[in-house]
């Protein structure tokens, strides 16, 4: 770690990206723009390698593999929290590796996570530590029902969790998560999710991206519109909040933080919900929506160049097209203004993300 | 070609690319948008390798290679308009070529490309063919002095032409430009030089960016602006110009038509200077300036696809980084707001193009 705030990437540089997905993918369009490559490394083959100038298949505990492309790239960073950490700290060993691995460390680990957030004095959702059915007990008793039961670890969209409601039955409910390491959360009243998707830098510059607001089915993100439907002071909160983080993981990437909006006596609240190390579903819209993309924000820092700009080009809508919903894309591409995307999946299953379509609308208003 | 309306790509589809230059590296990310992926043939490795799924090193007359070339990919379009005659009818049998071998052929020829453009009533500065000395001081007795003496092929950038004044010797001019079939060209006095960027679709659809005003340095276009400063009826003109030309050439892709700005009896009058047959470097802002980029409109006409929205976001200033200007980076790249591109290439040798840098201003005046 001690050469990583020394790193200056110059043109023609490689960064070396973990994981081969659509995040991969759109970042490595980002680091072409630029006039720096991008070298891919992921078990499998994925939609990033069709816009890398190099990629490795090889496995996560491949050492010889990972010494290679260390040797081949400047700095690594990461499309996705699942890092294995054996994977960070050898890396991290030889070069820089952005975000860090506090920070990884810290996002992939639910109980870690929230026991950090609280730690710098912002709200999460109650939690408990779930190692045993008795654990679970004990917390179902201290937070009530319905809770939510959740992996600590490999958690997302919706996957490893779990409902309590008053009368199931808690070994079951632990069973069926695989009575693996867990947390039970209480259930937060919110009336919307936001997000801040935002930008550090090397030097500690911080930028972030008007609030999104984000609406889920089936726990996969459908809709992001920005900037969100709040009060000023709960947007400024809001990047306080991510600031705060940011800083305290010495955290240099784009980060995403996921927030509930519940209001108390009247009063909109914020309670974070988690932390994405990595460019996030609902920052998509600023490729075309903002002046410089997160995707191109994440290169920047990582590069230990400056921070973009961040200004919004309008009120936007940016919508996830998922499964079948990509079969729509000879209507999307013929509605003037609307900006498709599409990552180059092979199969479109239920619940894949397959691409994604952005509207910038020339107005913005707020309620 | 009978069945080149007939073809519509499906996300996921291959285009074929001739040339690995830069405007081969924006046209692959721009696919790469859309889910489709790119295969770049090209004699020698380039920029758009490090963005392209697929690649073949192999000249441009070898037939094995094309044979493979044109077995992998839905539709072949290229990124530079000195593709062989040979190249070009070789696929062409094979599959889709856009835009076609006449446009090709007619851009290709200087003289060629003049008389058909004076064919449909379209002005061009006056021109007579060259094969002979002989032929030349003919010319010039028709034409006066000074002229400029251009080859019929291959020439871009100011390569291959010289100017021809009072008193000059017409045969070591001739000589100079290598007494290869040439053309004379009368000078135009123009007051400025502008250029369409258009695209036409498989249907006969026509779509022009916001007129582009272009200064140029050793040759080497170095600004453009748009909207150009002209009278509204100019800019309409240059479009029918521009669309008469592509619906002659029963064009598919990106065109772009070169013009110079006259004055005559104090009204604007436009005289064609050349076509391109494919994205121009005039159109580099329409990345970060318009709705949908040339380089996605490209795509989208060889695709069989509809037309994207060509709104402008602004007023547009785009500058290309030319040899040593490219060292510039760091300061553009911590301006706010200013859109940095660079090519990957590894040497910044004088008259290269390493990259562009676009603004975008929020208010559009007009002179």
């Amino acid at each position: 770690m001690a050469n990583r705030k020394a790193t200056r990437l110059e043109p023609g540089d490689t960064i070396g990206v973990l994981g081969s997905g659509q995040l991969g993918r759109m970042l490595a369009m980002a680091a072409a723009r630029l006039g720096l490559k991008t070298h891919i490394y992921c078990p499998e083959s994925g939609p990033a390698f069709d816009v890398a100038a190099a990629r490795t298949i090889a496995a996560y505990d491949d050492d010889a593999a990972l010494s290679a492309f260390a040797a081949k790239v400047k700095v690594v960073t990461y499309e996705f929290e699942n890092v294995p950490s054996h994977t960070a700290e050898f890396l991290a060993a030889r070069l820089p590796v952005h975000p860090n691995a506090f920070a990884l460390a810290t996002a992939q680990d639910r109980f870690a996570e929230k026991t950090f957030i609280n730690g710098l004095g912002i709200a999460t959702a109650p939690f408990a530590a779930v190692d045993t059915v008795g654990d679970l007990r004990a917390a179902l008793a201290a937070l009530g029902h319905p809770a939510i039961l959740k992996t600590r670890r490999m958690g997302y969209d919706g996957k490893g969790q779990i409902m309590i409601r008053d009368g199931d039955d808690p070994a079951a409910a632990f069973a069926t998560i695989g009575e693996q390491p867990a947390i039970l959360e209480g259930l937060v009243p919110f009336v919307s999710e936001v997000s801040v998707v935002a930008a550090r830098s090397v030097d500690g510059a911080f930028a972030a991206f008007d609030l999104n607001q984000n609406e889920h089915a089936d726990h996969i993100l459908s809709v992001t519109f920005a900037p969100a439907s709040v009060a000023p002071a709960t947007a400024t909160r809001a990047f306080e909040i991510a600031r705060a983080i940011a800083d305290a993981l010495d955290y240099v990437g784009v980060i995403a933080v996921e927030l509930f909006v519940v209001i108390d006596h009247g009063v909109e609240r914020l309670i974070v919900n988690e932390i994405a190390p990595r460019v996030h579903n609902s920052g998509h819209w600023t490729i075309d929506g903002a002046e410089c993309s997160q995707f191109e924000q994440h290169v920047r820092a990582v590069s230990g160049w400056p921070l973009g700009s961040p200004r919004i080009r309008g009120r936007i809508e940016m919508r996830n097209l998922i499964g079948d919903e990509a079969l729509d894309w000879p209507a999307i591409l013929a509605e003037p203004g609307a900006y498709l995307h599409l990552y180059g999946k092979h199969e479109a299953r239920a619940g894949r993300k397959m691409g994604h379509v952005t509207r910038v609308f020339k107005t913005i208003t707020r309620d």
